[in-house]
Order: structure tokens, then sequence, then C-alpha cells
């Protein structure tokens, strides 16, 4: 295998046969097991790395030089020795068939790699650098997606779909209903391959709960009359591109696309899920920060589990309550667990943060970042099994209104400073 | 602009905005004249280069690294310290409708500029990389053109086209015939705009002369009884990737593609100028290293300028054959002439060199580069004005033998070897 | 309504004008329920015929013609005369935005509605020709169809499957897959609407089971070893084309395209179901034509029943052995029924005709009009719930031999004469 | 040939080997020189006209009809009877690769034979209701051509343009640019040959003269400024389409089509030739009929002429005037020419009538047909060889008001009456 790479690499015959010595090398590749790839990458890694000879030479002829041209020059020469050699050869991979779906895929096999093997850090960082300044959002192509689509490609909405499965062909074509759009980013060299996508409702007023809009039988509205549109999934379709972001652009040039085509439309928010919420929730239940229950919150939540008052411990009563199976379904449950919860909720949203201030919600840090602001939260907004699990079955709006969207981003930028809205900082303070 | 483009790289409101703001930076540089740009790219190439204190700081680290681990942290530092300010300011204006080619359009016109403006080296040799990066072979699609492509698009060969004029749409036509092959390397966001092509006839026999391959009134032949391709134009349509090469890859795909489509084809061979000809002969000439003629040679001549033998000097003679208004339609002239002139030529292509030892002459440099031998020399094989000028009327065909190609490619590279024909060698020796 | 009528027909303003008006009426047409739409189709079959003055004047002149060129003038001037009215107004509805569309599916209704409505006659038959102009099979284009298609169109594969209903998408795949082919014809004005479509499976040796075919997890084979295309479904898609055959044009186009694909392609025939055996063989019994056994098949009948021999008629023996629930999956009675209704159903398909002398079965009759000869008989070729009510399970290859085709088409259609295998044949004889 | 043809309509082996001999024949009828194809033709009409045994049948049996549903059994048999056998044949020519560009072209050959061969009429009459069915304007596209459509298309409108000829490519692009718009109609079976093309100018103010049109040197305008759309162009592509007419539908959709996408547009109208002027014109002079003059138009004219009142003739004078050579750039000749000629070019428009009644101009007659009304004459709006010409470089502006199009067409359709403007209805008064 060194041997192969080496031979990619010295270039006899000139590039074009390099190319084609590098195809073979990548079929090799792709004929090995997990061990014989992991095998490749570290051997990649180890052995053409930057040439250190090289780079310590340039160091000193930059700190030799006397004149500005010198110091140009010797800067280019360090920068030029510091590529390391699988550069040059991870490029000549392009020459198999389809070689930036094979680089994009080999990646995605690094990254978890990657994270348990420092020796392979590099090689992902700089293959990450490589597929950064290809799938530079400058060259990437916006296109919708309907249902006269290639079944070849809406398939692979329904297997990248992240947020809520898409249960069949149905529930997909009423996701590309006439009252619906899925926009996604595409890179020219994988023409069917969606990146990232968005899927969208057009609606009268900002939604509240999921099950609305995946409902296959609820009757088609025209969109024209839609006064909201609400962003209620949006997938990352390729994990060889992690750590390239694309979400932000999709975001706003949809916005653009849809503000063109109905003008009607003056709202345009999310419907998304909060999906850090309940593991935070049990750490803040066991360091005895659980919902602390106002007198008539707790007095409810006693008659709806049929207890009397015995004075037992507060979080002991909304466990319980949400221990009981099926306590959604159950009125009287559901409107006791309804106020502590939204509280807690909406304190995980505006104050819990990673070490570095940042939301510690990852949807949440998502769209801060892109200067939208946290509008409304919605109880019951998503009761299937996954919703109870992730958020007890809570949704989030979060508002993309145009004029506010720089301030925002920069104020969370600079200051990790969250906009909300001031219902939403009511239900803190409770 | 200073405060534009700082504003362009600090990004507030994020990346969205930063391209945003990007784009109209791009729309004021178009709006400038030529002062202006160039003000424009010295003000970014002598202020947004690399960030000296950081590279130092980054050398220091990576000197005092104490573990692999370090070390390897610190050259990553090192690298991206390395990296301009202008590189990320130049990937934004991507954001302009035709970023790509927005920015290949600028170097075009850097490109000359930094000829002689050092301070512009490093800017243009990193546009370049960034332009390779995106222009690199693997990401580019090969097409054939024929008459069924949009007339926007023909219309860019007749501009581009570097060989042999296009006089006319119906010479073009001629050139997109059935017996014809036009084929170029087009990248995804530049779907209209040819980077290079090729012009190929399928033939009978190696051709000698392009005027029959011109000539709008020759009969069609059928192309699948043809037993030889002759690429007889070759183009770089954008002068913002000089310094980037697809012509190698080119011809090999090209011929890859014909050899599947006309099993019949047996002889792969350019029809091609001699450019440098014509000043490295003059110069020859003046260092008294001209043609030196036979007996019999010069008899012709003198019989042929209808001049009797008064020993005048060798070199008088032939310039006062060449000298004879349209001697190349006389055929006494003509016939006096080839011998010593094709042996002046063979000379020039087989002997003559630059400094590194490579070919002198810019289109043998290329072929042998790409593998290909000098195959015949043939006399007036373009009489036009251009082609009397440049080489006396006289073409040479490379030939492309795929067996071969590697061997040559090696040779030629590594010891300036260069691959002919024992026809080619006998002319030298005369 | 038959004043909207008459307006659409005496354009005032201009044809133009007319067909907007049309247009109108088209639309006021789809907005009837199905009472309305048949009184609207029987005003327009009664009232807006040809006119019968001018047909009679028509022969008159016909008559007294005394030279040629009366007498063509006079055909001439009787055949328009003969055009009816609703004709013309039937070519305006072209004018909706899908007009041809448009006229397709109002024959879908009108031809049940015709079947008991003498009135309503012409009226189809007038538009059948009109269709059949429009839709001549020269006019149409083949494509084949793959999972790259749009959903949007496989969809309608779903729902116009007649043969072997597709059960899911997953199913749809399969049958796209790469040793699969599936072509459809399409008319240009409809290209989103397949007309017929056929199912191809490219195998090794004739297929005798659809269940192997339909199995989505049976191994994807390499189609270039196969070296038999088994035509397992055809479908026709639009019911307003009734009585317009495109189904012998498909498959010999077919045929063409396939073997041009695959040069190994040995074989063409189809696996085919028995659809009118059931009805057939149900009378043979009720008229005491039933199965006839031999003594070994009595033996076995009776054995796989565990009766003893107690000399009950024969019928009854095996009329006992399709009754017991599940008996094609018990060995020993699906052996002991093979022989006995193999021979009922070569007998079906080989003896039984339709009144004008051609086979009864039309599936039968629609290959061997296109010139296929039956090949072999297929025990339990589809244990589906259809096949077995259709045909105890049974299905047929019709062979298509190219040198044979014209000559077995022209036996049959000049005197009724099926060409089958001696296999075939040998299976009547018992 | 008889025998050929005959076989191709017994069609022993079927419709697919009817169709695939019937390809043969039209291979051999390509093969064929004129004469050839003239006897081909000839052939066809005479001898696969009508069965008139089959006619006089059907006649008696009409006849002799005793109930409505006889009647009609015998109507449909007499106009099936009464279709020719060379409709079945020509039919089937469709199966020759571009079978529908087949008939056309065979078509535009037959109808100028069947001008003076008699025996030809009703095969051409029949073959353009064929392609009257299959050319239904409802069936057909409207397509815009740019500067962006394939170079062989284009080359069909500089070969087909009828009005105003196009000089070059150059004149091509010119006439394509962002201020112009081109529109054409196509049917899907020939979709590289437009069928009849319009051509328009998006301009300020109503045209008065096709040199600025035509000038390729002249500024392009913002067309979203302007208020007018100017028809500069309308040329039928397909002689053998003569008699199916699109002209009236062209314009319509096309003004549709420019509306909606340039609301700024007030007025559509044309700028137009006067065909037949020039040959009405000399004829009225031969009758005595010619210009009679004012006397100040009389002394303009003699003063232009350098002549003293002579009391010579008043015809003579506008004659010799037209007489001198450039007479259009000499302003004295052209202006004194002016007023008599636009009254005589104005009489011939609203006064000069065909037999039927309907105005003489063939191009007068296609707009009036269509609802447009004669709006502006234009002096020397076209002051070219063929504008000289045919209508002494006058041009005229037909003005299509929407709102007044039904109520024209009516007027003009039912009792010729002319629709036009007051100041051309001044003019004829003088």
């Amino acid at each position: 295998m060194r041997l192969q790479m080496t031979d990619c690499l010295e270039a006899k015959g000139g590039e074009v046969s390099a190319r084609a010595r590098a195809a073979e090398l990548g079929r090799s590749y792709l004929a090995l097991n997990a061990t014989g790839r992991r095998r490749f990458l570290t051997l990649l890694a180890e052995e053409f790395g930057p040439d250190r000879t090289q780079v310590s030479l340039a160091v000193e002829a930059l700190q030799a030089a006397h004149s500005e041209e010198e110091s140009r020059r010797s800067e280019r020469r360090l920068r030029d020795s510091l590529v390391p050699h699988w550069r040059r050869l991870l490029m000549r991979f392009n020459a198999l068939p389809e070689g930036v779906k094979f680089l994009v895929d080999l990646r995605a096999e690094l990254v978890p790699m990657a994270k348990d093997s420092p020796e392979l850090t590099d090689l992902d960082a700089d293959l990450r650098e490589l597929l950064a300044a290809w799938f530079d959002v400058g060259l990437l192509e916006l296109r919708q997606i309907t249902w006269e689509a290639p079944a070849a490609l809406l398939e692979k909405l329904i297997a990248y779909e992240a947020v809520h499965k898409i249960r069949s062909w149905e529930d997909l074509k009423n996701r590309l209903d006439s009252d619906r759009r899925c926009f996604a980013y595409f890179h020219p060299n994988m023409p069917q391959e969606p990146l990232i996508f968005v899927e969208v409702a057009l609606v009268d007023g900002m939604s509240a709960g999921v099950e609305a809009l995946l409902d296959e039988d609820a009757p088609r509205t025209d969109p024209h009359a839609a006064n909201t549109a609400i962003f209620y999934s949006i997938s990352n379709a390729q994990r060889g591109l992690a750590g390239i972001s694309f979400g932000n652009f999709l975001i706003k040039r949809v916005v653009d696309v849809l503000e063109h085509e109905f003008p009607s439309l003056k709202t345009f928010a999310t419907l998304s899920p909060i999906p850090g919420f309940a593991s935070w929730y049990a750490s803040a239940v066991e360091d005895g920060q659980g919902p602390s229950l106002t007198a008539p919150e707790r007095r409810a939540l006693l008659a709806a589990l049929g207890l009397e008052d015995d004075d037992s411990g507060d979080s002991d009563l909304v466990g319980r309550a949400l221990a009981v199976e099926g306590w959604w379904r159950t009125t009287a449950l559901s409107e006791a667990l309804k106020a502590p919860m939204m509280r807690m909720a909406a304190r995980y949203l505006l104050t819990a943060k990673r070490s570095n201030g940042t939301a510690r919600d990852p949807v949440a840090h998502f769209h801060l970042s892109n200067g939208a602001r946290m509008e409304r939260l919605n109880w019951l907004g998503d009761p299937s099994p996954n919703g109870l699990r992730q958020s007890s079955g809570m949704m989030i709006n979060y508002l993309y209104k145009l004029s506010a969207i720089d301030d925002n981003h920069e104020a969370y930028s600079d200051g990790a400073q969250i906009a909300s809205s001031s219902a939403m900082r009511a239900l803190v303070r409770g």
C-alpha cells in the first residue's frame, strides 16, 4: 500500500498517469474492510504529512530574510512546505468516476475514527479544508425539490431526513405538495446528492404542533393565501461534510425565494425540537434544581394524579405525573404539567450555556447564530415517542425577522446574548 | 475602499452578511477603470496579506514544540497564520451571481499587472492556487461541441480560437461537421464558458497541411472509415486560468472518447504550428548559423532566383529567395527552399533548448511533456500569412502513440530527451 | 349548453375566439357530474352530427356526375358533408391547457356509456378516429423508464399496472433494477402520461414463474450475461385510447432496443397469465367436458385426497382437489392435479375460439396477432390469489422468434392458425 | 413501384411489417429525381383513391336505410369508403425516422405540381387534411428563440426569413437582443424546425421605418421601459404546410406572453410591407387611374424635377420622378412624391378588393382577418431595393387593439369591412 501511495505521488509518466494510478488506489481502498481502511488512513496520516526538513529550512530562510521581498518569498516557501503530501494524493482521487463523492464518503468514515485517534486529526482537518474549498456555498446550487424529482433523489430525502422521520412515500408526497416547499443545496459534481435540505409549510399563523403538518389527510391549502412560512425540518445529508456549514445560507436563500414567490408571506419561523432538554432536565432534577411548583400547580397535579395532598416533595409530583403511561393523552395530567414543564424548558433554552457561553441546546445555537430569536414555546407540539422522550413533547418557534437578523446575530456572536420574545422571558420568571 | 475591505473581512452580522458585502465590493471593482482596479488589487496585496505577528508566534511555538503532537499542532497553526487575509475576501466574491467567472476575469487582469509589479506576485500566486483547487480537472466536464450548441457558446469559440482564426460562421460549421469533432472542458459553475478546446479532423492518413482541413467546400468524408484523428487546433480560452494546465488531460480524454466511438482509428496525431521558429531562425542567421547549402541546393536556388552563380554567400541566397513576394506560390523557389528550410526547422525543433534544458518551441514543449513524439515536418503545411511569418509555412505532426506516451513523457521530464521519428532526425543531419 | 355548443361552432370573432369559447365549454364539462356529462355527450351526438341535407345533395351530385373530374369533386364534397359537426368542436377542445389529455379522458368516460347507448356509438367512433390520427405510433416516443424518472411519473406505473399489481415503491424499484427494463410509449403532448408500458426481466433461461421475478430480495444478476428477455407485464394505461393499438409496436421496438443493448440475448418471450381459463373451464365442466382422467391420474388424486377408490365420477375428483384450501401448497395434491389441469389449459389455449375463429383467450389473441407462438405452459407459475382464481395458478410463455413473426402473424390473421410448440400440442393430446 | 405500394397497403405480416415496408418505399421516393417523384405521386393519386364500388354500394345502402340506426351505420360506411387508399399509405410513412418531416417535405413538392395537374388535387387536399390534424395549433408549442438556441436552429431562421432578409449572424444576433423577442411555433415531432416565426421589437412609440430596427449599431434599449411592441416580420417556414394557418394564433399568443412579461406595453402593432402595391399601381396607371395631382403637388414635382410647367400630363410627372435614380435620397423629389403616392397606397389598401370582396393586398388580408386595423402609413419606411420595388418604400402599421379584435374580425369576415384609422381614411380622400 505504501508503495502504491508513493507511486501515485511520484507521478512517473506525468499527471495523467498519476491520476490513473490514484484511481486504482481508490478502488483498492473501497475493497478494504473497516480495519483495512483505518490502516490505510493511518498510513496516509503518519507517512505522508509535511516534509519537516523542508519546513525547518523554510523557517530558517524566513528568519534570515533581509528584505520585504525575501520575507514574502520565504513565507510562500514555508506555506508550500507545510502542505502535507497526502493533500496531492487526496486531490488525485478526483480521477475516480465520482471522485468528489468518494472523498466526501471517505471523510464520513474518517470523522469518527479521528475522534479517538489523534494521529488522524490533521488528515481529517486537511480533508475538511479541501472539501470546504470545493463546497464553498458560492459554488453550490439551490434547487427546489418536488414530486417531479427523480425517485432516486427522493429516496435520499427519506434516508437523510433527521428531524421528523419520513414514514412512507405518501408521507413524502404530502411534504412536497403544493402548499409545501422543499429546498436543498447541491454540488455540481454530485447532482443527485442533496447536501442539506429544508422542508417548509405555507400556513396561516405560526404552527404550534408538527402533527398537523405531517397529517397526510389534512386538506391542502392555498399557498398564495398563506401568511406564514414554517421551516419544520432541516437535515444535513452528508456526514462527510461535518464542520462545513450551509444551514444559515440555506435559510436566508429560501426566505428570499419564498418572499419573491409568495408576496403574502409576513412571518418566517421554524417549528423546532428541543433535543437537549431531556438530559439537561434529568441532571437538573438530580441536582435538586427540578421544577418548583406554585401551590395551585401542586394542587392541580395532586388532583390529576388522584392523590390527596400528602406533603410529598415537589419534583416527585412532576416525576410521578410524567411516569404515568400516556400522561399526554390525559387532559388533567397534561394541563397540570404544562406550566411547570414549560417554565423548565424556557429556563433551559434561555439560561443553559456551554462552557464558551453559547446556548447549550444545539438547535437553539444554530438558529441563534443565524440571527433568529426564540419566539414561542408550544406545549405538546410533538407528542411522538421521540418528541416525548427528547422534550416532554414541547417544540419551539424560532422567528426569522429579516430586519433584526444581523443585530441578533451580532449580539449572540459577540456576547452570547440570546434574542427572545417577552413571552419566552415571562415563562422563565414563572 | 480599505474600509469596505476590512468590513467584508470582519463579518459583522455573520457570514451571510459578509458575503453580501463582498458582492457589493465586487460590484464596486467592476465599476472601476484600469487604474482604479490596479489600485484596488495593490491595496489588497499590500494590506491584506498574512498576519506577520501571528506567523512569528507560530514559528516560535513550532520551534519550542516538545512532542509530536505539539509539533503537529504548531505546524497547523503556522500554516493557518500564513494564509493571507485576502484569501477569505477572494472566496467571498463567490457570492456574486457569477462569482467564479468574476474571479477568473479578475485574474485575467491581474496576471499582466503582476508581471511588472512584484508586490502583486503573491496575490496572483494565491489566486492561482485557489482557482487551481476549483478548476481541478477532476471537477471539470468534458463536452463535445456540435452545431447544435447554443450560438452564445459557439461565438466564444470564434472569439477564443488561437491557432487558426475562425473566419465566419460557415468556417465554424465546417469545423463542427460530421467528420470533425470539437471537445472542450467546462466548469460546472461556468457552464457556457469553454476553458480549453480542441478541434479534430477524422481523415485518411496523417494530414500534411491545414488548408485542406479548413476548406469549407471540401467534401465531407465518412468518419467511420477514417484511420487517423488529427488534432489541428488547441486553444486555451481563459487567460485567468494561466498556469493551470488542462491540455494534457484534454488530449488523452479525447483520444479515449474517439477510440471508443471510431474503432477504425489507428493514428492520433496533431497538425501543429512551430510558433517560435521565425525568431530563432532570425537570430541563427544573425549569429552566422543560418542554413548551409549543399552544392545542388545552391544551384537550385540560383536558378530559381534567375541568378548566375556569382559566389555570393549562402545565407544570402536563402534570404533573397524568402524575400521574393509570393515565393511559396512559385514552384521553383518553393522547391529550392524546401530542403534547407526543413533542415533548419528540424534543427530548431530537436536541438534548440530553453535554459532549463526543455524544448525551446512552446508547442513542442507542450506535446513532448504530454508524451508525444515529433513525427513529420510538412513543407508549406500552412501557407497563410501567419504561417509564413511564424515558420516559413511549415507545420509539424506530433504523434500520440498510446503505448509510448508514458515512456516519452518520462524521458522528456527527467532528462529532456526528445522523442522523434527517424525521419525527423535524418532531416537534421541533412 | 346547446347554445354554448352552437356558439363554439359558429365562431364569431374567428378561430382564436372560437377556441377560447371551446375551452370554456370544456371547463363547464369538467364541472358536471356523471349525469350531466352523459347529457352533454348525448346532446353532442344527437344534434351535432353530419348535416343530412348536405349529405343528400352531395349524393345527388355524385350520382349526376358526368366526368371524372366531377366525380372526384363530388366525392370530396360528400366526404366533407359526412364529417359531423361535433368533430370541429372536439378538435377545439385542444385549446384547453392539457387539451389532448382532456379528450383522452373524455373518451375514457364515453366508451362505457356508448356500450349501452347506441346514440353515442358514432360519437365514440369518431373520437376514436381523431385520437387514432393523433396517437399514430409514428408520432409516439418510446422511452425507457428507470428509477431516475420523476416520482410523479412512477406513481402512474403503480396506478396503471394491470397484470401483476405493484405492491409498494420497493416493489417498483425492484422492477426498475439494473437487470430489468421498463419501456413505455409517450405522446409528445402528454409527456408525463405513459400510454402503454412493458416490464422486462433479463434472465438466464425462460422464466417459469412470476414469483421469482417479483421477489425484491432475489439477488440482482448481471444483465450482460443474460440470454433471455422475459416480458412479464404489459399494461395499457389510458382507457380513453381503447381500440387504438400500440402493443405490437411496443414489443417489437423493445426487442430491437434490447438486442442492441444486450447482444447476448437469444430468446425473447413473455411470461403471461391465462385470464380466460377459469370461466371457460367452469362451463366446460358444466357441459360435461371437464378433465377426463387416466387411471394413474385418478389413483394419484384419490391418494392425495386421502380417499379410497370409490368409483366416484372424474370431474368430481379434480373439483374436490381444487376445493381443498391451499391445495397448491400441498405437494401431493398439486402433483396430482398438474397433468389433468395442464391438459385442460392446453386444450383451452389451442382449441377454444371466438365466433370469428380467433383464440378465445384475450392475451393469447394479442400475442398470436403479433406473431408469437405458444411455447410452454408453467404449472403454478403464478400462485397468487389472482393467479389461482384465473388459471389455477398456470402461466404460459409466448415466444417471439424474430424470423418467424411475420409467418406466424399471417397464418393467424388469414386462417386463425395458432403457432405452438410441439410440447404444447403434446399436452392437448395428453 | 405500383407493386411496392400495393404491398405496403395489403400489409402481409401485420401493421409493423407494413410500416417497415412503407419506410422502404419512402426511401425509394427520396432517391428519385423530380420526374420520378411526379410519376410516383401521380400513380398514387390515380390508382390509390377511394374504392368506387364500395362508395356506390354504401350510397345505395344509405338511400335504402329505414331507421335512424341504419342511416347512421350507412353514413359511417359511406364515409369510410370515401377514404382514399393512399391515406393509409401516407400515414405509414410516419415509420421513417423523421416521418412527419418527410410528409411535410413531400407536400412542399406536391403543392406546386398540383397547381398544374388536376389529377393531383385530391391527393394534395387529402394530405393537407392529414397534416392539418397533426399540426392542429393545440398540439403545437410556442417557444421563444434566443441567442442561446442551437446554431442548427438559428440558421433556419436565416434561411426562412421572408420579409426582411437576415444578412449575417450579427444581424440575427441583433434581432435576438434583449430589447427584441422572437417566437415560433414548433411541432413536437419536428423539434428543430420552426413552423412560423415572428420578430418583435420593444420600442418607444410606433415604429415608422424598418431601418432603425435592423441597425446593428443602434443602442440597445431597456425593454421594461418600452410602451410599444412592433411585430416587424412574420414568416411561414414550411411550404409543405401551405393552407394550414397558424399566424393568427401566433400573434395573439405572443401578445399574451408579452403583456405578461412587460406590463408597461400599451400598443401592439406591426410594421408591415405592402407587397401588392407595385403591380396594382402599374395597372392603375395603365388604366388611366394613376395619381391625380393637386396644383401645389404638381408644382412641387415640376420644381423637384427641374422642369418648367409645360402642361405635360399628371401621371407622367410622378412616373418621371419615380424614374429618377435614387429619388428617395433626394429630399425635394421624395417630398414632392410623398402626398400623391401615399394617397395611392391608401386607396390601394382601403379599396382594392379581390373578387370575393376581401382586401387585395395579401398582408392586409392576413392582418384584417386577425382583427387588426390599418393604422398608419409610413413614407419611406423601407427604402431597401425590395421595399422600393414593392411599395415605393412605404410601410404600414396594423394595430392590434385587444378590445377591438373580435369586432374587427367579424366585420371583416361577414362584410369585408376594413377597420382603419381616421388618418388612413383621410389619406384616401386626399
